[in-house]
């Protein structure tokens, strides 16, 4: 788990709607990008404070981008400016929340999971991204910046972009579907690195593949925990009455919809996937185990008689008759080796060798 | 799992409602046969383009089979023609969908998956199929070609047939059913090998039988997020109130339903069939190893007091009472003979021998 | 499994509702014996063909029990008479339905499973019941023939039986209530077996027990299958506002259904109880495993020491001092057993002897 | 599991509504207790018939408590007093019914098991309680009879006693709160029993605790059985519309519904440790059997290279050059010793030592 | 398990109702204190007995917070004076309730469970809070003293504080949210805890390991019982009609809410990891099982056979050519040093070395 600057447990204490951030620092500045557009016209620029933002015009859309949510200033201002309420704002800030849609009179709120995978270091990271969209615009705040919605942007400018001649609700779901695409790029990884621990366990297990299974069975816990929210926000949203949503988005909403089943079923049959491995890897556990004490019983029931034969005719007593015969040492060799290859036989027919 | 010339993952970004093809690349046709029939005739034909395509009749049902969806572009037209919904087109190109129902005003949307089994490999492999129910006419779209549909249209062909003299709902109902119906051969053949793996795990159990285990779990995950969904899938096509769907078409769709039910249930009893297959398997190899141990333990046990005691006798003393006496000798390989009937005693009372 | 003569696959592409017969084909003849009465009188007789049905009357019930479904010519014409729906006649030939109740207009169907227990080869065998509940009448068509519905016969023979007051939904009610009933005493079967074993792996584990207990584990996920679908279908009785069904059955339905529940809560248990013998057979596996591996420790540790020191002085040096003292060799041997003694010590204070 | 006299399966083929009693046969008589009461005054007495009873009258209590359910004769002339159903008296007798709640009109009719620790034999034993709620009566059956209900009489003789001035539904709550609260002091004793078990799996795990481990899982299946459904009933009874429930009564009813999800989740939690000991000790078996195993592989590898040398200088070779000097059966000595030291070196920094 | 002075089980046979104290007993008196305020004033102050206790003014809100709940008479007098429910009274006093939300006529009682985490004995401790809301009034009650509630003390004591000139509703908000705010702080501590025997367990498994696991299993167990039943004690208020509770009160107690499902959701996912360390645990005991019995074999493979070799030169027949070689001793040396490097390569073929 990544080391965080500002735990949960220290806003213990304070009032609801208490702007503080929490996650991890960031000294770098927060960006926010507007877009303003309607069918005829985009307008796109770099803002530095809230005070350059105009109200959403009628008929147009207004799209603000917040690269960074670690200036609580900053985002009071925002909220006030769009008169949002505290505790939502309270959410932007506090990015360890659960993916969730909240339905404030005047606005809807959304609250997702940005996911990626460091290949590196095999692990699945996770950033916050708030999206809130009210009429005639929409504010969406992501905790790391990236160009998760270059894409969207692009087909906004682009002359032929559909998108720019629907409403804000299209916009939403146009950046919905930006974070969940994302998802199955780190699925695929995931599930590339899940084949390849299946290929080593099944040639050759080690404690190696052990310590791999077990962290790719906690990034799938947190996988899940980021994923099966989802599913009831995007239902949510799809069922939803607000009359900011046209009946248009619908369709779109459920083809979102249907892109977080996939992604969940995937996550669950990977998580299936583990549990069969580590099944494998114990039996071959097992195996070894009973490789390795046939080799050694094997050994063993061999030579522990022919010693001991070998030990008889090395005592010292004064009497003993095989001792002077002349071919006593040769009927002893041959005894011994005959008792060796009755073992191998026996070895044999219970098909150890 | 297969690999897919087109991965999801590079679907990301672009708009909804592009056609793109995910799944593996075809090099071979798209084939399109066209069947306009009603109670009293039918025509039958292999078309081209869509432009050979006449509207349906009243009272008449056109039934378009398409085989292969490798080609974006005879399919956008298809779409026009048709005047379906860009998405609609885009998941019956995605062939990476779940199986669904989607009710779009003025038709109905159905993606199955059809499944086959590979003896050889011992893989279950999968193709979608989309079906659109409109007002007069049917649309399927096939991954991969087979001769999937070719019991319907000899149904349809057939002068007896009844299936002519019912509207498309009907046609569809027979579509479905076919689909459904192949599960039923896999399911054999896979319950057969977890037959025949039954049997060898019994008998003799192997790191082979383990892997063969983990396969048929893998492809029982598979066969899981195929099946599963199709009850929703078709228990809404029962529940619907499309005016597509005539009353008289109900209890055939619940038929279906019901084997529907019939697959889950086979599928889920398999899993827990294997399940207890790996219990039998992990307990027998607690079992062979206690067996080995046993024999190592039975001979250690018997052989290392004697040859304790050959090397007692083997000791260089000058002083040594027994070596002197006439018998000390055969005194000794009596004594051991008596250890080793001892230890036999022991081990007999323990019922290790 | 059993062997089947015909396969599920085998009726893949046949069009709904053709008759023919899944399941074990037999030579037996068909039987059918036919029940008519009211409060005054009881007809009863064996009937040839269909031609020998009387219709129903008014205020009398008809009762028609079938013995045997593998003679679909038959049971079509049976079809017709009743005017039942080809669909139906297709799930009473078809016997792999699960149980099952469905509406038809004009009457109801109900699937059940007759439930047997196969003393010698420890077996849950399986035979379909259908009964159809219609105006006037009861068919009831059984896959394989046996005195089932006998006592339920005796109840209408006998002057004083309630049962011939009542309509044809008391008489439904009497054959699910056999049907039930029977399942109590297999599972008492299946529960004696069940103890049997639990004694036998607290008492003597063994890999003989483990195969039965994979096997009972096998039952039970068949006994499962039948058993489970059972409880909506009487619930679904109960609830149904079938007209067919008058209100002073509830009651007695409801009771069937507290039975049918008795059932699956024993079925759960005994699956419970089955995979704690797992835990316990597992577990003693190890624990012999470490009474095997103590004793040759013990063995190993006291006398591999010995062995050494004799070794020591079975050495051929000429300068060996110790080999000349007069007390030597009983020195020696006091050391060995004193090094033996304080071994034994060590291993009563672990507690190993 | 104890024996019963008569099996339930011995009911099988009887007509519904027979009274036979289904359970442990006693000789003991059957004893009822009258308690007819009201605001005012209080009325008590042992009756022998049921021609004894009193009819109940306006604004008071009459409570019938019946001990011993083993004569059918008699309870079947107490149903038709009362003008009870016989599937209800069916019920009474049978006692391997679950908890359940039925409203026939007129009555509520509730089954509760009531139940018993055998510290002894570590079982927890059962018994049947069924209760009738009526107009202005109250009647409850005990399987086995004992001082159950005592409590309540107190609080109805004495004179403070708020129970007297309210209603039989009121009586009904104290009699089921009453059967609750005895679950408490069994819970109590199992979790006593588990923490002992606990103790003894922590510091010495042994097959007698895998056992006892075992027998208490199988305790908590059966207390399941009788605590789950317990839910329902209560929560039905909460729920119900009967006007037999004056409101008042519904507060308490919530009071003993929370008791009851007290007891199930604390045998939930019980089951969940018992599954966690379980892995405790399996995993305990698994390090003794390394501590066994290190031991036995220490003292081989210290003494096995050392008894190879003293073997080798224990062969007679007529030309061993070491034999003849001097000091060579110290410097061998010197040797064993070093080796031994080498080993022992290895072992401590491998912390096998 | 704490040792708890009255056990839930004495309390059997009284009647509901009845004020007995359930929990551990303390001599350490109980302490009240009494805010009464509204926007304009503030009012703070200890009080002794009820007497001193002011009704609640219209438009103002009075919380008196009693820190203890051995004292049956004082809260009988609290009960009476605020005309609670005597059920109401019995579930502050029986502090092993579970958290529950209750609506009586005119009040709602919510019963929460306060968890603290003893970082030396690595135990959560729990302890009851209950809390009245009135018209007017909040009443809470706590098991054990703290400053649990100090801050929303400040917050109501601060000048700009908000929470003044908002309703008691708002109040219990406040409370309920102190409450759960701890809660990320005990697991915080419980995931540190795990995360530390993480280390543990991949670095050097060992038995104490195992007990930490186990410890760490059962705490999760208990907190689970306390937390679960959160989600419908505040979901509950959420969607309750209750006159108490203004509008504005909900998107706040929305916000506790979520706090709740993430708090679930953590231990839902501590488990999961719980149940992970303890796969990794026993399969790296089988690894070590492997590695020390690999040691044994490769030791015991080698020596075996020169053992065997040194002993037939050892033996005592007159006529054994060998030993009258020149050579013969270096001989014998040269080919046991070749069946040793012979053996090492085959282990190191096998990758055992």
């Amino acid at each position: 788990m990544k080391k965080r600057s500002h735990r949960r447990s220290e806003k213990a204490g304070l009032p609801p709607g208490t702007l503080m951030h929490v996650g991890e620092a960031s000294a770098a500045p927060v960006l926010m990008r507007l877009l303003d557009y309607d069918a005829e016209r985009v307008e796109e620029r770099q803002v530095e404070g809230i005070g350059e933002v105009v109200p959403p015009r009628q008929g147009g859309v207004l799209w603000l981008d917040v690269l960074g949510v670690h200036a609580p200033l900053l985002l009071e201002k925002i909220g006030q400016a769009f008169a949002l309420h505290p505790l939502l704002m309270e959410d932007v800030l506090n990015t360890e929340q659960r993916p969730k849609l909240e339905d404030y009179e005047g606005y809807l709120f959304v609250v997702l999971k940005r996911l990626g995978f460091d290949r590196r270091e095999g692990r699945v990271s996770e950033s916050q991204v708030s999206i809130v969209l009210g009429a005639g615009f929409v504010l969406s705040f992501q905790e790391s910046g990236g160009p998760l919605f270059e894409p969207v942007r692009q087909r906004i400018r682009g002359t032929r972009g559909r998108l720019r001649k629907l409403g804000p609700d299209f916009l939403l779901h146009a950046l919905i579907d930006c974070v969940v695409d994302e998802y199955f790029g780190v699925l695929e990884q995931v599930g590339e690195e899940i084949e390849r621990l299946e290929e080593q366990i099944l040639d050759r297990p080690s404690p190696v593949a052990m310590r791999t299974l077990h962290r790719l069975k906690r990034e799938l816990i947190a996988l899940r925990r980021s994923v099966w929210p989802l599913r009831e926000v995007i239902g949510g949203l799809d069922r939803s009455d607000s009359t900011l949503l046209s009946p248009g988005v619908e369709l779109y909403l459920r083809d979102v919809y249907d892109h977080t089943i996939h992604v969940i079923d995937t996550v669950e049959s990977y998580r299936d996937t583990l549990s069969g491995l580590l099944d494998v890897y114990l039996s071959s556990l097992s195996n070894r185990m009973n490789e390795i004490m046939k080799l050694l019983t094997i050994i063993s029931t061999i030579f522990i008689p022919l010693t001991f034969i070998a030990g008889v005719y090395g005592m010292n007593f004064r009497h003993m008759p095989e001792l002077e015969w002349r071919w006593g040492y040769f009927a002893v060799l041959g005894g011994m080796l005959a008792v060796a290859l009755a073992l191998v036989v026996f070895f044999r027919r219970r098909r150890w060798l």
